[in-house]
Parts: structure tokens; C-alpha cells; sequence
């Protein structure tokens, strides 16, 4: 099996103002964990090919918080939040506020599930609290740079 | 004008899985945000009269994290979260988890609306994933321990 048969499934929930991320992975739980927990494996993957990651703060425990910034050409765009909940190859419960719209929150959970076999599924879920805002931060473009942060996941994760 | 005339408003979102919390006070937003933030002044009117609430950790900064346990009698329960954002006299966003049920998290705005005269009014909101938490949240009595709460807070800020 190879990574290029693992789609990055994107829906918007219906009833609540919710994005939902389905991705599978193969390479098993506690290493996906990793990747998303070590900053200088998140650095390596998060966001679109075109984008610079560079950490400014990661406390990556129950009750810490993060803070990265995004670069590409000139332009620098920041991201923080909190750690709520962290248990280890199981989920991270965390807020997150892009600060190009510092008075916009979301609430997410991640959660990884061992599918057996070396492989793991995260759900990804991502709540605010309105339909608006939701649907304009999927109007903006995420789709496009979650995607292909996930293939520059899969192929971190192929190096061993 | 008397403490007796602030009536505690909740009402529940018809559209998002959203409780929101009106109430005003006979203090300015400084004090009345100093006593969300002061823990030593938290816990002297958090929670119904019954209810003695402990702090267990308590850091009130952006990107800092909280717990406190309720006791009544015998029985104990703990809350824990993270402050995403503190912006003195005006906000606090923030995660809440009652920990009697671990997987639940809503997140919390609360805003500080100078009324003038000495006055302000908290708006406060809980957002969490689905209807059901919220109307259970709701159906759980929340709403006699928040109205007691805020009497109990405006007898503090009576003080002086």
C-alpha cells in the first residue's frame, strides 16, 4: 500500500457550526502523535509547501499553549492556543486563533485511532460559534493547504 | 439602585449548541474583572452557597491554565481548563471540563461591557460540540448555582 491512497476527507457538520478532518495514516498511533506534539516534526509538515512554519512558543502538555508563525515571501501570519487536553496517542484538545482575526476562536479535538496494522485515522474537528465563521474559514481556502500539509505528513512519516 | 434589581439572564442559542449568560453589576468592569481573575476573590462567590470552592492551580495570563474542586459535604468534584485569552477589564476566553464527565469541553467567552456610572454587564457564552451536551448542561441546574453565584458576587463587590 502506498500513501497516495490515503484521501483527506473535509465536511462541514450540518446541525453545528463544526468542520470535520478525516485522514488516514500508515504508520501507527504513537508516531502520528509525535509528529503532531515534537515542534521540530510539526515544523516540518504543517500547512502548504509554500509556507514557512517557524515555533515561537510550544508548551505541548495538559494546560500549556503554543504559538507558531507562518511565513511565505514577506508576509508573516501568526497562530496560537492552548493545550487544554493532551493524552498521549489518543487526542489533543486545543484552541486556535489565526491573528489576522484575534477576536476568532475555535475549539478542536484530535483524535487518533489505531486501526491495527502499522496504520492510524485521525478525525479532526474544529468548532466556533457561529455558521459564518465557519463557513468563511472554509471559503478561505484551508482545504487546499490541510491537504497537502497531510502529504508532506505522509512523507515525514515514510523517512522512518 | 440595589444589588436586587440585577436579574441573571440564560438563555440557549436556537441555532448553535450555545448558552448564553447576561448579567449586570454595581461595579465598574476593573473590579468586576478583577474578581473572575483574583482567585482569592474567585472562590469566595463561585458556585452556589452550598458548594466551597478549593483552587488547585490557578495562572491567569494568556496561554496560562486553571483547576478548582467544588466540595459540598463529603462529595468532590474538579474543574479544570486553559485561559486562551485574558485582555484586562474586557475578555476572557477560556476551556472549561467538569471532570465527573472528561470528555466534555465547552469553550467560554466572557466579555465586560462598561455600562458606565459604575456599572457593567458580563455576557458571557459556553459553546460546546452538540446540542444534547448543552441541553444537558442546561437540564443539570446550572442555572440556580449561576443565578446564586452572582448574588453571592454582588454582595462581594458590595464590600468595597
Amino acid at each position: 500500500m502506498t500513501t497516495r491512497t490515503n484521501e483527506t476527507e473535509i465536511t462541514v457538520d450540518p446541525d453545528v457550526p463544526l468542520v470535520r478532518i478525516t485522514r488516514e495514516f500508515d504508520a501507527p498511533p504513537a508516531k502520528v502523535f509525535r509528529a503532531h506534539t515534537d515542534p521540530e516534526l510539526f515544523v516540518q509538515w504543517n500547512g502548504p509547501r509554500s509556507v514557512e512554519s517557524r515555533i515561537d512558543h510550544w508548551d505541548c502538555r495538559t494546560g500549556g499553549s503554543w504559538r507558531y508563525v507562518g511565513s511565505r515571501d514577506a508576509d508573516e501570519f501568526g497562530f496560537h492556543g492552548s493545550f487544554h487536553e493532551v493524552r498521549p496517542t489518543e487526542l489533543i484538545v486545543q484552541t486556535f486563533t489565526f491573528e489576522g482575526m484575534p477576536d476568532g476562536v475555535a475549539l478542536e479535538k484530535l483524535a487518533f485511532e489505531d486501526l491495527g496494522g502499522g496504520r492510524t485515522r485521525i478525525v479532526a474537528t474544529s468548532l466556533v460559534d457561529s455558521f459564518e465563521d465557519r463557513d468563511a474559514f472554509v471559503a478561505s481556502g484551508m482545504e487546499g493547504g490541510v491537504r497537502e500539509g497531510y502529504e508532506r505528513l505522509d512523507e515525514l512519516l515514510a523517512k522512518g
